[in-house]
């Protein structure tokens, strides 16, 4: 069982500075995020973009940002679950709280900050009725981890976007067929990528099947083939296939948090903006997913609500114990 | 008369910023400050100290914070008048507002920002009962602005700390006679400085009058001696003197802005967390001069009040606009 002061869940930037500001009052933090690495969306959707209004940098790249924030949280070293989803939330006893991961970590904390941004990534399946069947191993994949995998085996991927077109243009070489099913005949990638499976297309080195919607999987165990039909003539046919990979992008979720008696809102948690405390004592919500009046979705204001959210954290894990603030140029940062 | 759509009084960090957070809203804005140039506390106070806290730099010194909001800013074209302070305030008409300063500069804007951190530094005076007739010229100065003005001049300085020692060491040499006093036997300024204001004292370059408190100021029209008492005999001295700098450090004061019928709570201007808004409508105030419950006076949190202010005014000046935010990194800045 893993203990700290404070369970952080999510690892984006507001998590992060959140160890900051908390590790000033001297309490330590744990972080749990799904993604392998820490730094939220900057990380995960946005690396290479440049920011404009982080206050006090005229541009910055996003995973830069997260590099310098890794940097200045470091002295407080900070623990990390990093590929876990934080799924169950039990209070124990009077004080402590224990959460509990898929994979069946458990983190016991003082207090519990909710740091999940638009919560977690998963993918957004199309409606094709016994799809699920077929999922964990059993040829119908949402994210491709290893192409080698795939090597000399029959796919048929779907999707519009960067990451259909990309892929596709990847396992080209590598499968022993792809085929490409898009519901329309327009593309939301990069036109290059575009032109690209256009042309495999043209050299017979891809299959590509427009204006077509996934109807049914089919199989005995794992997948064997998959029916679609034509949106516009409603023809329907079936193509043989060991994997079907479905890349229609991620959708972030609540998830688990749905469960936890909070008061939601739109699927963001309303939070007392006196200290971004929840309903429920010793849980605070920051970042993007909390709301309240005028809430802004920003790195800057999340960065606010760690502060104010650390120094009611404070009082709530040291009742009665005064403390008053004094500023880092004045007295520095005490490593721990 | 200076138009603009919004007047910020202070040009610390967070009046800075305001900037930017407005610009990105596409409103102007005025800055005036006191001071003679923009940075606040930081660029006053600790402009070679560094600050830990604030996010994403592990460490910044406080002058180059300045100078990259400076550039942050500077798409924005932000028009100054510094060196004045804000005296009056008055509504005109409906919507628009009058600032005067001291000098009688006059800005006319549609919604005022209160970003005036501690207020504007003024001297602290020595209880001396009739100092004020010999202030404006006529012998007691509180600030040195130009030494070679006391060549050959016979000089009273008083105080303890660093200002007091580096001008005593500085006017040494200058002026036709320094001496110091001061009320206590021990400096609170540097060591260096203080060896050497003893070492001036030892070789009769200046004459150092310790435990001794100024009491009555003497002259007729201009400034000619200056009575003390040792605090410990309680003996009394008369120095002839054609100049009295007491040095006792510079203090905040709202001044001005506390005849504005604002609500006022313990020298801070009370807001709305909802909009940073105060109790009158088309004012705001942010940054270190406005108090809430669990307020931190901190530059990150006036960053975020900056940002939550400047929605709000968009909303007062551009009544039932509807205006969707748009992230920097999808939209860029766009200069005007
Ligand atoms: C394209 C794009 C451009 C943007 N541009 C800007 C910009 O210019 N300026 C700006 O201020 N903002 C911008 N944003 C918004 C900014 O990215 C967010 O405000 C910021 O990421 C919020 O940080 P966070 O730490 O609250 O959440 P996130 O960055 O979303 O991080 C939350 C983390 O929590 C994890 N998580 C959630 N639930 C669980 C769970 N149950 N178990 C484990 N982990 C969980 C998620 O995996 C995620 O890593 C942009 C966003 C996008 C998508
Ligand atoms: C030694 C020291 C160390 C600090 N360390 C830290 C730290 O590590 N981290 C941190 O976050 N904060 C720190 N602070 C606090 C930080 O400096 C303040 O929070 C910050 O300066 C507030 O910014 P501001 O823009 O609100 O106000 P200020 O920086 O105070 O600027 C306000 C400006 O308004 C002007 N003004 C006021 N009234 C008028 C008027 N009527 N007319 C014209 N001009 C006017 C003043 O001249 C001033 O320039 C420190 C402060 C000090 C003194």
């Amino acid at each position: 069982m893993i203990q700290t002061d404070i369970a952080i869940i999510g690892a984006g930037p507001v998590g992060m500075f959140a160890v900051f500001e908390a590790g000033l009052l001297k309490m330590r933090c744990h972080l749990i995020d799904y993604l392998p690495q820490a730094g939220g969306q900057l990380s995960e959707i946005y690396p290479k973009k440049p920011i404009y209004d982080i206050p006090g940098y005229p541009s910055v790249l996003a995973q830069e940002l997260i590099d310098n924030l890794q940097k200045q949280i470091a002295p407080f070293h900070p623990t990390y679950t990093l590929g876990e989803r934080v799924e169950g939330l039990e209070k124990r006893g009077e004080a402590d709280f224990v959460l509990t991961t898929n994979l069946g970590t458990r983190i016991e904390a003082k207090a519990v900050v909710i740091a999940g941004g638009l919560g977690c990534f998963e993918p957004r399946k199309p409606v094709v009725a016994n799809l699920e069947e077929f999922e964990n191993g059993k040829g119908v994949n949402y994210m491709i981890l290893e192409p080698e995998f795939y090597r000399e085996k029959n796919m048929i991927l779907a999707g519009g976007g960067d990451s259909a077109l990309d892929w596709t243009i990847h396992l080209a070489n590598i499968a022993r067929k792809v085929t490409l099913v898009h519901r329309s005949e327009s593309f939301r990638g990069a036109p290059d990528s575009v032109n690209k499976v256009m042309k495999l297309a043209e050299e017979g080195k891809i299959e590509l099947i427009l204006n077509t919607n996934l109807t049914h999987v089919h199989g005995n165990g794992s997948l064997h083939s998959v029916s679609m039909e034509d949106s516009k003539t409603k023809e329907a046919r079936t193509i043989e296939a060991d994997y079907l990979i479905p890349l229609f992008g991620l959708s972030p979720k609540l998830g688990p948090i749905e469960g936890w008696n909070l008061n939601i809102d739109k699927n963001a948690i309303e939070v007392n903006t006196e200290d971004y405390s929840t309903n429920i004592p010793g849980i605070w919500a920051i970042g993007d997913i909390n709301t309240y009046k005028n809430k802004l979705k920003l790195i800057l204001c999340g960065f606010h609500e760690a502060a104010l959210m650390s120094h009611s954290a404070y009082k709530y894990i040291n009742p009665g114990v005064k403390y008053t603030m004094k500023y880092t140029t004045v007295n520095g940062i005490s490593e721990f």
